[in-house]
């Protein structure tokens, strides 16, 4: 049987794994309003910020209050600071997910994006989809397996954001600077959720096995 | 006279102390390197950042020593978990100077900036600066009239951030997509540097005051 601390424990889990799966449905919507151009949709990833922000908060307060009540220590310790640091990963991908949307509002009714380039967003958005409900299951199941796999569509994302840069300064580029602009800033958005996803996900691998991946291709921002 | 838990806390804010004047040299040298074109300096900073880093890592070592011994509670744990959120944000303000650099390096010998920005970039520079500067008195003095003051100074870095959208997108513009979007992206990087040392100042606040500033202008990403 578990422990009331281990309980409680299980609880944090599960407001992050929310946490997650919320910062999934976001870009989800906020992707769904850059590829056609719905301001209420783009509105409501904007409203929903707020009550991720909250979420945060009461994780933040239920940690606290585990460390101070508890003082775990070892692994208990580590999963409760843990929890902290993911909260904060997963707000940000839901504010990360208000820039795009923020984005489309400003532009609105006009769409954001040249219609040859809506490939590549839905592409990002997908695979930011992904990374979201990734970091949703293994901060559940501290499946370490799963967590590297994490990595892995990461690099797809990278590649995706390198290529948005070939396509905007490779000559070709017919859009304008306006254009370009928009397209630069939406990519690093999508890849920087993507990097909090691999942040969530290096953080499970280091609770679970006690040693920590190569800080080499950490995000820097 | 101080117990050995404080005087272990009087460290670690010393440390963090130390890495938020890094990041303020690390800026510093960023922007050196993007007005003079000065390819060695940006190569300093891109080589420092594994040192920061270090540190960051080293904060985290320390924090936890201090959680899993000496289990503060009330603000002393708050001062604790602060160290390891504060020492995150300051190694990403490295980042962020290195994000800098790579731009400098990929244009050399080219110059980033047309000339006739060189004055903004200065400014952001300065500004920057002083926030990294201003979160190194902070951590370690506690010192709540200062730590609003960063947030008023980020409030000047805004400023200068909507202008360069501004320039850039405003019809005026003669130097192409390339500079467009290296203008963007510099524009971010010191946005979100400064945005960190508001994180920063909000802490503190937060660890001295006990209350929190409301959320409502907190950086997305």
């Amino acid at each position: 049987m578990r422990t009331e601390f281990h309980q409680r424990l299980d609880g944090l889990a599960a407001d992050l794994a929310r946490m997650c799966g919320q910062a999934g449905d976001e870009i989800e919507r906020a992707t769904h309003s850059l590829l056609q151009a719905d301001l209420e949709a783009a509105e409501v990833v904007i409203g929903n910020l707020d009550q991720l922000t909250a979420r945060k908060n009461q994780v933040e307060h239920d940690a606290f209050q585990l460390l101070a009540l508890q003082a775990p220590v070892a692994a208990d310790l580590r999963a409760v600071v843990g929890a902290l640091q993911t909260a904060a990963d997963a707000d940000r991908m839901g504010g990360l997910s208000a820039h795009v949307a923020r984005i489309v509002r400003r532009r609105h009714p006009a769409r954001v994006l040249p219609e040859e380039v809506d490939g590549y967003f839905a592409e990002m958005g997908e695979v930011a989809v992904a990374l979201a409900r990734g970091a949703q299951e293994v901060v559940l199941s501290g499946d370490v397996d799963l967590a590297k796999q994490i990595l892995d569509d990461d690099q797809t994302m990278d590649g995706l954001h390198r290529h948005l840069f070939t396509m905007v300064l490779g000559g070709d580029w017919r859009h304008g600077v306006g254009a370009a602009v928009d397209m630069v800033l939406l990519g690093r958005f999508y890849e920087r959720f993507a990097d909090h996803a691999v942040e969530i996900a290096r953080r499970i691998i280091f609770q679970t096995t006690g040693s920590k991946l190569t800080d080499n291709d950490a995000p820097a921002d």
